[in-house]
């Protein structure tokens, strides 16, 4: 399997969630035709773009396992999408972020609809609750692809146990995430456990031992995790990266978004350490400050170009990315699958978006 | 079965869910000693009242088939509580509502965890981050509480259509109620569907079909609807009037809380068919008014009493409970089941809390 598969499983994956979003939008119509603005976002938000890891690596660690390709399997892999796209809907509201993909977030969509439709109240309020509801349905629809998938009685079981155990740590990562912003001190480590349990397990880790559940081997779960930690921490942390030097045009969000937002990443924390106490004090006051200017983003990029912060953090991705795949190099890990993962570590590390 | 084993069945599931809780609050902490807020406040929501209506009707469900008292169904039933958690802690963010039984809504509770520890930003957006996760993290737990109970694939796998069509019904019913609270019109058919969806076939039907399914026994289905829609509905209209017309000290919500909030119910509906221009224009500028003060709630309650719209309501409850249980009268449910079922038809419709 090269490059030329993975785009073919890409597409799988999004023909999964096309139909599924066509069946599900039916039946929300059919409770209520005032239910056609949901299910529009719904389809929208789940088709139109994302890049699909949890599914593709949860997939690839069912083959990797050596079991063979099975249209059904794919299908209960696919439904980690929707309980990213929960995450992504739910995380918009609490972050206040206004735009997804360069399009309007679902609460402000809704918020938008609200203000277009003249409806009574407050229309910020209306595109919240619409955003929660959005969400909390992404999350019941995930449950729903697995069961619907086709695959057995037994696999289904037996993918129970790492499905709760992903989405428990899920939102417990994305709760201290929340805390680390409200935290007025900044700390590497702290950083490091955030980023390991909000993005390392959830993303990388989780999914791939989803997909040995699935093929009834746990006996590859420790392999897995020695490669899906690293990777996955290495994966937050180019996403942190791209949240303060991300291409506006590219990530579909504000430049600087993250120090908008307050985010107390990993890659803030080296910069802290690294810093004079005059940048502390600049980098510490635009952190949370929505009104933020472009000048003033290009002022803390500088701060975090100068200290170093920024090649500490791309040198960290460079090991961590390194062990993971050394780890691959020595498994057990079906040859083919272990070259199309070791492809994905350096897709998932070295994107642009 | 008599009341004295009604009250010990809701025993039994506080017992199962202070076991679950418990050892879901051992794994947050595990995560992290940070998520000990998170684990106190998810263990006294959901161990600390409520009425478990979802689970008795769940498990009578499955009883009514003939079918064996088991311990591990009984949990299984009791993962629908975890459902209506989420349904609760989601709603008071979308609805605004500050209290839940005499004690601080979960973002209220976040809130001033936030104020007390001076945390950095925004404590109100910490709040409503907070109680977006835990709602989340209640409708995950659901899914494990099922997962363990300990029930046969073939049980679990049974069970899973009817959990996934009542959470999409839920989620389904939440937004028409939000809808309905925007909309400048009130209709007494649009707001008896809401009350349908949100609650009729969610709090009642849905549970009874969950039980039937976990006895393999699809066939309950009809009769189970024919008893649950009108019950639900009836359950719903009652916690419309305890909406307006319930005593704080026992709701443990604000007096008129529904008004506060703009809730568009059946009862707002039958008042403004029945109301003059002058009166209707009261009710109106009442609706979603949040400072509205103890003497206005007790004008619009008069209102909705001489207008007839409450004794209409009432006797509308008594009506669809009696179709209820004239539907049992005539089942195949087991004659023991039955007669609870009626016990618990009467709790649901002429409960003051």
């Amino acid at each position: 399997m090269a490059s030329q598969e993975l785009s073919q499983l890409r597409t799988d994956i999004d023909g999964v969630l096309a139909d599924f979003t066509k069946a599900r939008s039916g039946a929300l119509v059919d409770i209520g035709s005032e239910l056609r603005p949901v299910a529009a976002a719904m389809t929208e938000f789940i088709t139109d773009g994302g890049k699909r890891f949890r599914p593709i690596f949860a997939y690839l660690g069912y083959l990797g396992t050596g079991a063979t390709p099975r249209q059904e399997i794919l299908k209960a892999c696919t439904a980690l999408e929707l309980v990213h796209v929960c995450a992504l809907i739910h995380d918009d509201v609490m972050d206040g972020s206004d735009t997804r993909r360069n399009k309007p977030a679902i609460h402000k969509l809704f918020q938008a609809l609200h203000d277009e439709s003249s409806y009574q109240g407050n229309s910020e309020r209306f595109g919240l609750a619409s955003a929660i509801l959005l969400g909390d349905l992404a999350l019941v629809w995930a449950d729903r692809l697995l069961v619907e998938s086709g695959i057995t009685r037994e696999e289904f079981v037996n993918a129970q146990e790492v499905f709760s155990d992903m989405r428990d740590e899920l939102m417990a990562g994305q709760y201290l995430d929340v805390l680390e912003g409200a935290l007025a001190t900044t700390s590497v480590e702290r950083s490091l456990k955030v980023a390991r349990f909000k993005s390392g397990k959830y993303s990388i880790e989780r999914p791939l031992h989803f997909g040995a559940a699935l093929a009834g081997k746990a006996e590859f779960n420790e392999t897995y995790s020695k490669f899906g930690l690293p990777l996955g921490e290495a994966f937050q942390l180019r996403d942190d990266i791209l949240g303060v030097f991300g291409d506006p045009k590219v990530t579909g969000k504000p430049a600087g978004d993250d120090i908008r937002e307050g985010k107390r990443t990993v890659l803030i924390a080296v910069t802290m350490e690294n810093s004079t106490s005059a940048e502390r004090k600049v980098v510490t006051s635009a952190l949370g400050n929505q009104s933020l200017s472009a000048t003033e983003v290009e002022e803390i990029q500088g701060i975090i170009r100068s200290t170093g912060a920024l090649s500490e953090v791309e040198k960290l991705i460079t090991e961590l990315t390194s062990e993971a795949i050394f780890t691959l190099q020595q498994s057990t890990v079906e040859g083919r699958i272990a070259n199309v993962l070791e492809e994905m570590a350096i897709i998932a590390t070295q994107r642009s978006v």
